[in-house]
């Protein structure tokens, strides 16, 4: 299992796999990383000694920016990526649903920043903690003249409800731990210095369980079809992509720093002067 | 737009439509009030121009009261409702219905006290926030015999879930700002202080998003269709206001101050009075 | 109404009955207890001049410990059982389900700890209120080798989302008061000192109500039928309780202490030291 990945760092124990994100400087989600984390969950889901699988990231900062935007200006990306699609799914969609869909317990202890198809990620997770002052997340598609396409805005809308999905969505400001939790969009938000203690204790208790437990727990508590949805979701996100403010925003961005750390920590604030500037 | 309105202000300015409520005492959803928001609503649906309205009060104390209670005495009161109503919809759904279903993002900047009618106009909005300290939500209608009948049983049911639906409803309380956030039934709860400035950046964030997202975002997280729930609530608030008990604490509540700011302040210890003398 | 029950303290005044759960030492669901709770439901629900039951508990520290774990060494215990069971559903999902169809509002005030059946009981009634400091609430079926089989699976998946449920029902853990308001498990947490004023005041407010306003609100906002959900939940109770981790953890724990005050508190605690010696 520990393959020779470049973008994320497994290890494994005691029927726990981790899952660390490592992708410098600000854990953006690559075409490699794809990659690399499908391999990974296509490998891990026929493992029966692995119960639990905890996502976590090398970087103090970062847990995933968000999808690598400079997929936006390479030609030869789409074709990578249609690699990667289950049928009826985009290729974003697919990474998602095979977290969600994965038959072992999967936890992220978010201790940095996740937005975009990082948040997304987050949300496909079985659970969810945040660390308090640290873990944040957000989606601002929108900034970049888009709604996430990676099952984003149908894990909200049946995880937060309409009301609030319709602010992160369309508000696209970044939620502290508390606030993420408050909104229902994690588990709970913990102390910083105890998330790990905390994550590593759940997962040693439920990795203990009884044969059958978790896979019982998982079939009464099914991961709901959100076929109709996943499809409305990729024909918005697809048919917005391809208009020409969702470019100049990607390619804008780029330019005035997005994926450095300095820029990524406040990426909001540039994008909607960006936005102002394009008009 | 800005229509010859008396019991509302509309002003707009870079792409935001303010609409403010204002009709002494107490904001009562008059008949006329009715009348002009559906006026505003028709018009603002088209308006492209317009990307996100907001919903706040000139009254510092009441964002809506209720609904008139001396509807319940004037015989021609729902012949003139019936013009309102969509096919399907009583008038007062049909009004929660048509803020619900707008193109253009909703937000409530909720400061003072919105009961019944008020509270389900609240519900309708994409998003609601409240003023700590200031902003309470009610569904008294309990308390004066019926439930309530303007699409908030079903926009409560789908939001806040079965238990806490139960309780608000029955319970017929009033719910501060902070256990109205808890409970899920608005957004957030934001200190007083600053829930103006607030939504003035959320709005003007929202307003300046690229063209499209908006339309893509409510698409991907779509109003969901209540058919069905909302005639059994109709079937319901019908039956029990042409009961006796509703007439008697409609117009006897009336008489014994409501809908004057003193009696409001606390109409449910009123009405549960006069239902004990009633009894 | 007040029938020579040895497990329940039935009173009845105003309107509102209250079940006091008294079954020393810890408050186990036995089958005399879920046949006494069945003969109270049964007439409860006919009886026209109660319009509220309050269930709460004679034991400070317990509200239901939990289903008699003797029931696993009793050969007659499951055709006693049968003898309670509704068509399609089991006798645990029957006596939840009798609760969550009752026409009255029911409530539970909750002091002490339920776990299992417990919890169960308390999230089939149509709202809770838990003290700060001394409710708790959890699902420690998982260190039993089994899943709930009393529809809380089905409870726990449409009132908290799929993400909380897994975490309560494979974490096992006691949640607290707050932490159980938080989660959405309870309508709220109340201070331990004025719970019981909190809820009278909220029965006898309900109990007053106009004829039809109850009947009405639960016609509206209904319990939904999770047929499907509770089908599937009993299939995997059923088929992990006559799996051997099963009988050696229910038969092992009561030799251990379960059951008793003592190793009540801390259940959790002696069934994963089993567990680990079990391997």
């Amino acid at each position: 299992m520990s393959a020779f990945y470049k973008t994320i760092i497994i290890s494994a124990q005691g029927g726990i796999a981790r899952v660390t994100i490592d992708n410098d400087p600000v854990n953006v989600l690559s075409l490699q990383m794809m990659a690399e984390l499908t391999s990974f969950l296509e490998n891990v889901k026929d493992d029966e000694t692995i119960k639990v699988v905890i996502f976590d990231s090398a970087n103090p900062d970062f847990f995933i920016a968000h999808v690598d935007m400079t997929i936006a200006e390479d030609p030869k990306a789409f074709e990578t990526l249609a690699a990667f699609a289950l049928p009826g799914l985009n290729p974003f969609q697919t990474l998602s649903e095979r977290v969600r869909r994965l038959p072992q317990v999967t936890i992220v202890q978010l201790e940095g920043v996740a937005r975009g198809g990082g948040a997304e990620f987050v949300a496909a997770a079985d659970m969810s903690f945040a660390a308090i002052g640290r873990g944040a997340l957000g989606q601002p598609e929108a900034l970049m003249g888009i709604v996430p396409g990676g099952a984003g805005t149908q894990y909200l809308r049946h995880r937060v409800g309409r009301n609030k999905a319709l602010e992160i969505l369309l508000g696209a400001d970044l939620f502290d731990a508390q606030t993420a939790e408050r909104y229902g969009w994690i588990n709970r938000a913990i102390p910083a210095d105890t998330i790990g203690a905390f994550v590593d204790n759940l997962a040693q208790n439920i990795a203990a369980l009884p044969d059958g437990v978790i896979a019982a727990a998982k079939r009464v508590v099914p991961a709901d079809d959100y076929g109709a949805g996943l499809e409305s979701e990729n024909t918005a996100w697809a048919s917005l992509f391809t208009q020409p403010p969702a470019g100049q925003l990607l390619l804008g961005g780029l330019k005035r720093g997005a994926q450095t750390p300095e820029v990524e920590r406040k990426i909001e604030v540039m994008l909607r002067e960006l936005a102002t500037e394009l008009q």
